[in-house]
């Protein structure tokens, strides 16, 4: 089972690393890392690099493709290479997923025309100009295509991944590896459990 | 404030990235990633590499110190190059702290000898043999330690960590930027939820 993962400039490192230490502890799972070129590619901060292992164009097909977010998302919405193979992929995936603002490359390739999904809660408008309906849930499928809200919510959706491609069982023992047992110090996750003081730090920029 | 996050052969990803996703939000956040040598370094999967933009010579002091944990930590609690540098680190940070069995690296250094910490609950037996009181919560502090549980337990420490950094409406508004509302589709996070069933296919390997 071919499980991809394409890097672009400026990603969220989370959003890939989340659904990646899930669905690689999968029986039969093959990992890949990909880019424009093999190599490192830095995250938005510049203090992160994840190595690609293979370019877009040796990767013709895969089982699973999770595509992450970023505020690179940005530079690729408009067209070009990178939606073009992931249009290419989507023909063959038994699951075309996203993690964060990877919904908007999702969308920009047009796999999301009248179709629910779900994305940051910041970008939601531009998931809807994609012509999706924006779900504000934290994974949301929609035929064999699953998409799962900002950042952490990879993780929550690599799980529901995982008892599809194997079994319960096995999705719960990888819950169990991870010890995903999450106990934020904190409630304040979702804008609608967020006070208007902290919407209000993260609007500044958080400087 | 300088972070620092230290990488070895066949470390956790997700120990390391969880952590720094929540804590290079942080105003004023300078975050590293080091290792014996720079460049890529790859996880026990072999499928991720993460790159050190540092070698562990090149940086000698830090505020924060993250310590990942992952199968390659085995190679190191004997001794050597990494739990000298850990030591050396320890003292002057503002907080030294771990992830997953990273809390082994600060037993085998010597830093946890008569404190309360927490680990993988694989390793637990570890951990003590290191003269620590195995806590079994998913963040304990003792003194300027901090340590986490398995793998996701990175995420609520570093949410904890970034409310004594900075204060808990900027930690909040973190948690708030990578929407941690956490909704595991399972409830078998720790080994006292998981079934006898779900622990014995994790004991067998996950095959």
């Amino acid at each position: 089972m071919r499980i991809v993962l394409p890097l672009f400039d400026r990603f969220t490192a989370l959003d890939a690393v989340g659904p990646y230490d899930v669905l690689k502890l999968l029986p039969g799972a093959e990992v890949v890392f990909v880019a424009a070129g093999a190599g490192p590619v830095r995250n938005s901060a510049g203090s992160l690099a994840l190595v690609a292992d293979a370019t877009l164009a040796e990767i013709d097909s895969c089982d699973v493709l999770v595509v992450p977010g970023g505020p690179g998302v940005d530079e690729h919405v408009e067209g070009g290479p990178l939606l073009d193979w992931i249009r290419r992929m989507h023909e063959g995936t038994r699951w075309t997923t996203s993690v964060c603002t990877g919904s908007l490359l999702l969308g920009a390739a047009g796999l999301l025309r009248g179709r629910t999904a779900t994305t940051h809660w910041r970008r939601a408008d531009v998931l809807t100009s994609f012509g999706a309906t924006y779900t504000p849930q934290r994974v949301v499928g929609d035929g064999r295509l699953m998409t799962a809200a900002g950042v952490s919510a990879g993780l929550d959706m690599a799980l529901t991944l995982a008892a599809t491609l194997a079994d319960r069982t096995t999705a719960e023992a990888i819950q169990l590896a991870i010890e995903y047992d999450p106990q934020p110090p904190f409630d304040a996750g979702s804008p609608a459990k967020a006070s208007q003081e902290v919407r209000d730090r993260l609007a500044a920029g958080l400087r």
